[in-house]
């Protein structure tokens, strides 16, 4: 049978600290998974959240290529019946192929969390199958604390599985609810559930003891025909197993074509667009789809990179989407910047003299702040400034910004005023104007979008979409100097930008002055008339 | 023999894209790496970088407890003798009772990276062991690209190491250099160089594949006894080995006493510490000794807790110096509330009718941005204050900032002026004053440490050490609401406050009043006489 993958990021990711899911954003993950390949997708727990009934309402006009939708809820109250049970019809009215139940696989929780007898909980295992296979869905059974329990009652763990089985059970997902289990234990725990049901086993992993990833690959190679995992890792504490890893694991390194060449190619594209609809940092250093993962910085390891591709990379970076990266801040000579700005795909004709120019460029912004790792749009601004001829699409001449707090307690301080004051040029001509803003960023931006909407009209499209502030020197206090990182798009392509300054206003400006910059001179439909 | 924590977070740590360690960093991380109980400190390469070079002088009037200091470079040049070798002299007189020496364990690199013949490689091995030998140092070689070489040429790579164990190595760490090997194949690797040679084996594991924990634990169950790798896992690309989960799984998971369990404890403040240190955003989702890696959001898994410690938790973590975190925007009810104060070890009396006012002011700051789930400081503020009879040590009660840049290309721009001009009650008095500043909130809290430092001359103490800015609702751009964390520390201890506003300058004003109100509530030597 094929390995097949559970995806759980819209139900068991959304438990991670920080990450919080409208109806909205669960949909548009759920599209991107099942372009992703994914076989399966949990897209929540109806019983216990309205949140999520609707999403499986609005998911019923969702057109899958390849996955099907599984709900998740737990089985049968203690006591109860099947028949009766709030949360299961809550189950079966969601509407989909595949319904997930979730019951205790460990005697202690048995008694001490759910508060019921072993018996009982058998009985509710497998009435909760019985029942929702009578209704003709698809059903897997996720043996919750299975290892946890295995290892303290080994016959009661099984006795679970067996319940499950006996009563139609499609799949039985052995799940390390709480993470940790280290990998020899959970292969003899596997090993032991393979002998005593015939029915296929999944793995569900935690990161607790950072061996997610690892045990599902072993549980894989015991016999388990089902992986679940989340996108990027997400999930409570530290997170389930990232099913990116494990999708680029599976088919690179032990040759199970759980996506085709294609999907795998879009692996880095959908780990950065599910981090950006759940709102959270991408992780830089991620194995197979960090921004750094394939970036070498050592003088010995770009060498080898130059010399031999696959010298310091054990996979060719573009078969999961990414690309290998050379941090120029390292690389030292006029040579290594050459190569940095051809694998940065800038398009422009440096000589030697210009290249030894341009270094000692970005070695004095280094100085002020500047990091280029993580903003190609500004680093191709500086190449293109640094050259001569370059001519800017504007210029902000002088701002004025001025904010005004008048605190009282019966409106919160929240009182506030901000006005920004600015002249821009285009060309020849220079623009006086002003606007109020929420904030000083804002204020500015404001007043220059407006100084140069006659100018360039598309400019309205671009968007940012994140901003950080990162301090570069910390000890300094709020006298520190500050990095702000820019991301924009035009709802389209995506851009990254920087600005240094130990004014936070300041770095901004620079920032999106960037951002601005690089569309028009880049994207902006304008920009042939006027090149 | 007994496994030994062989730590490289100066050298191969000091690789990872944004790391970049002063030798005054290195003493400082040396320090704590001995109190952690690490065996080996690998400290630099001497050869390569002067400034390690300098670490090695100085290290030398480092008292360590446990720690021996190792200094890593690579065998003589092909063609050279080692007693000529100017990278072998380095190491040398770097003064270190260790030296590590690495070289190719892999037939395509010695030709493609290298450059030279099989036969070379073996004598470069061979001669760089025996020479530093001979100078009654303990040497460790490490093999480079071991696992890729072992599945490229067999019987290569098994001589590079029986080269290596010939001329003397007291130790022979087996290398995943580019971390791609999956846990089988590493297995299979190990086994064959332990028949290979009988000296002592150590494992360098990278994280390409999610796996560096799961390789090296894999390899200590093989008969391995020197583990490597880094501090929260910092390295190139995806990073090393993180450490600190090797040692809470060895120790907590194998039962293997790598070290004591006073010193485990620590783990979670070294692992902080040194993030601090190379400026690295701690990840709040590392295993062990993230701020999240117990914590609990989900209802079910939260009550889970509340009823039963180790239910959702594999193990207590106190052990490794964390603690149980229930994360109070999920609990909903008022009874969860009061559970987080006690968590928090907030002294507060609460009738049941402050715990339902309490929660409707959490839920409105929650809706205005707020998030408390990092900030225990603005946390108990926010207690505190939702409490009848509460005075703050000072109040701002009106400000005005006003910047202007004039923009002069002759110097980049940079000529930026800010003033701040603030009105600060303390008690019935009220100080008008103003400060210039390097930006805005700079300005600020010049202007408002001014007003303040005649009633409160400790504030001098305290220090701003971290400021994070993250975006809301990033789809409304610049206009986006912002939340600010800070992070402010008196020498001694550490506090974080939190600040939400669609006006930047005035979320980090929230959370900055709430640092320093927090430092004069609670830490001042000045609160007992004002209370």
């Amino acid at each position: 049978m094929q390995v097949q993958l559970y995806d759980t990021t819209l139900r068991d990711g959304a438990q991670m600290e920080g990450i919080s899911l409208s109806v909205e954003d669960k949909l548009k993950i759920a599209r991107k998974l099942d372009e992703l390949g994914v076989h399966f997708i949990e897209g929540g727990w109806p019983g216990s959240n309205p949140k999520d009934a609707e999403f499986f309402a609005r998911a019923q006009s969702l057109q899958f290529q390849h996955a099907q939708l599984a709900a998740f809820g737990s089985t049968r109250r203690a006591g109860g019946s099947a028949e009766t049970d709030a949360n299961l019809r809550a189950l079966l009215d969601s509407g989909t192929p595949v319904i997930t139940i979730v019951g205790k696989a460990n005697d202690v929780h048995v008694r001490d969390v759910l508060e019921t007898t072993p018996e009982e909980n058998l009985a509710m295992i497998a009435d909760s199958v019985r029942f929702l296979k009578s209704h003709g869905r698809v059903v897997f059974f996720d043996a919750e604390h299975y290892f946890d329990g295995y290892f303290s009652d080994r016959d009661y763990a099984l006795q679970c599985l067996k319940a499950a089985a006996a009563a139609g059970a499609d799949c039985i997902a052995l799940c390390d609810t709480n993470g940790g289990t280290i990998l020899s234990r959970l292969v003899e725990a596997v090993r032991a559930a393979r002998e005593a049901v015939s029915v296929p086993l999944g793995i569900h992993a935690h990161n607790d003891t950072n061996l997610a990833v690892a045990n599902t690959l072993a549980a894989v190679e015991e016999g388990v025909v089902q992986v679940q995992g989340c996108v990027n890792g997400y999930g409570e504490r530290c997170g389930n197993a990232d099913l990116l890893s494990v999708i680029a694991n599976l088919k690179l390194k032990m040759g199970l074509d759980v996506v085709t060449e294609e999907q795998l190619a879009r692996l880095t594209e959908i780990s950065h667009y599910v981090s950006e609809i759940v709102n959270m940092v991408p992780n830089p250093f991620q194995p197979y789809v960090g921004a750094s993962a394939f970036a070498h910085k050592a003088g010995l390891h770009a060498d080898g990179v130059v010399k031999k591709e696959s010298s310091y990379q054990h996979v060719p970076p573009e078969v999961v989407g990414n690309h290998t990266e050379l941090l120029i801040s390292e690389l030292g000579g006029s040579r290594g910047l050459l190569e940095q700005i051809r694998e940065a795909g800038i398009e422009v004709e440096l000589s030697r003299n210009d290249a030894r120019h341009l270094l000692e460029v970005v070695k004095e912004q280094e100085r002020r702040g500047y990091q280029y790792e993580s903003a190609e749009a500004s680093f191709e601004l500086l190449v293109r400034r640094s050259l001569p001829g370059y001519r800017a699409p504007f210029e902000l001449e002088d701002f004025w910004v001025v904010q005004r707090r008048a605190t009282r307690p019966e409106d919160h301080g929240r009182e506030m005023q901000t006005e920004a004051m600015v002249k821009v040029r285009v060309g020849d001509e220079v623009i006086q104007t002003a606007a109020d803003g929420n904030g000083p960023v804002n204020a500015l931006d404001a007043a220059v979008r407006k100084a140069l909407i006659s100018f360039y009209p598309t400019l309205a499209l671009v968007k940012l979409v994140d901003y950080k502030v990162r301090i570069i020197d910390s000890a300094a206090g709020t006298g520190a100097g500050v990095r702000v990182l820019i991301e924009s798009t035009d709802g389209d392509q995506l851009w990254r930008t920087v600005g240094a300054s130990t004014d936070i206003i300041e770095a901004s400006w620079l920032a999106l002055n960037d951002a601005l910059e690089y569309w028009l001179l880049k994207r902006a439909p304008e920009r042939r008339e006027r090149a």
